[in-house]
């Protein structure tokens, strides 16, 4: 199974983001334009994304809370593949969200803030679940909590969704972490990292190192 | 006691938020720039709503969910007095946000997504807590459920937090559910109106109407 490598820009700053996409991208199959770099640049830095890597899956890290469907719109209409919703927002929110994704056009839901408990929960409560389910430990998080429990959540999520939802995981994932993951017995379907690469000296070598790591 | 009424400005068209404001500001006290809004138009638009309405409090309604301290000095460094803080947020983001809050900036944990037992849990987790809290009816919600268990969670918090935070609520809020809160023994002290006003024929005489209500 070959395990796709997404990049998170995470940084305000819309000029480095392009920069580290251009200096990665051969390495790279989703390319994220994360929540605050959203709000900093507005919609319109998917728009470019998509414009100048026509041929990757650009993911719009949304984080929508409410009015489900109107922000799956704003990022589908903005050139997004893929919009996040947090598993913590209603159900109606995810439900509407879901609903107006059209053909080729996908949700990740993110469970961020949730624990493994709560993340089973509120998945069975949906009467209808997206392609994506990101397993997200936070960047503000990190200090504090382990990433083990989160990829132990790996087996339980394939299990209640009968494999038929595709599993990221976030929350600084580093070369390190990306070859523990290589050695879990049920893996995810996508290694989401972020710092790692964005911070590093040489994105370039990171990110062709990590890539080379999950295959 | 003075309660005070938030225009929630969640369409994402500057235009239409702008012409809106305009409209309505001498009835207003807090003005909200919307998740969605800023989404779509970036936070530029906090600045702009700052730099119109100077005397005006200025919300950005980030519902930040991770990075909280990043997230808070973008919407500050907008002009944005006051930012939102999802409380389904990991509590290290929430406190990283608290924490970020200088001289008269101010944090508004959002309680979206959370029923009243997971309000109150997540509220006697937190070691600090911001000046704010917005009781919130998801939009999509609105078919689905009553605003009045909302309401009685005014009682709790203000309990538990011992009149220390200032309460707000939203969702789907008019001119008939403003007299149901004045009708209260334990009321808020923010209103937050949102397609009432922005959708109404007349958004000036619905506003006025509402803030006689809230008097």
């Amino acid at each position: 199974m070959k395990i796709q490598l997404q990049l998170a820009l995470d940084m305000p700053n819309k000029k480095k983001a392009i920069k580290i996409a251009n200096q990665t991208a051969k390495f790279i199959d989703i390319i994220e334009a994360g929540t605050p770099l959203i709000k900093e640049e507005s919609l319109h830095i998917v728009k470019t994304f998509k414009k100048r890597f026509p041929k990757k899956k650009i993911l719009a890290d949304m984080k929508t809370m409410d009015v489900g469907a109107l922000e799956a719109k704003l990022a589908f209409d903005a050139g997004a593949d893929i919009t996040t919703v947090c598993l913590s927002a209603p159900k109606e929110t995810i439900l509407s969200a879901i609903n107006s994704a059209k053909k080729n056009k996908q949700v990740m839901l993110d469970t961020i803030g949730l624990n493994k408990k709560e993340i089973l929960i509120k998945l069975k409560q949906l009467k209808k679940r997206p392609l994506y389910i990101c397993l997200h430990r936070a960047i503000d998080e990190k200090l504090h909590k382990s990433i083990t429990n989160l990829l132990a959540c790996i087996k339980d999520i394939k299990r209640l969704t009968k494999n038929k939802v595709k599993i990221a995981v976030a929350g600084s994932i580093n070369d390190k972490i990306a070859r523990q993951i290589m050695a879990l017995k049920e893996k995810p379907d996508i290694v989401i990292v972020g710092s790692a690469i964005t911070k590093a000296k040489n994105p370039e070598i990171i990110a062709r190192k990590i890539k080379e790591i999950l295959k």
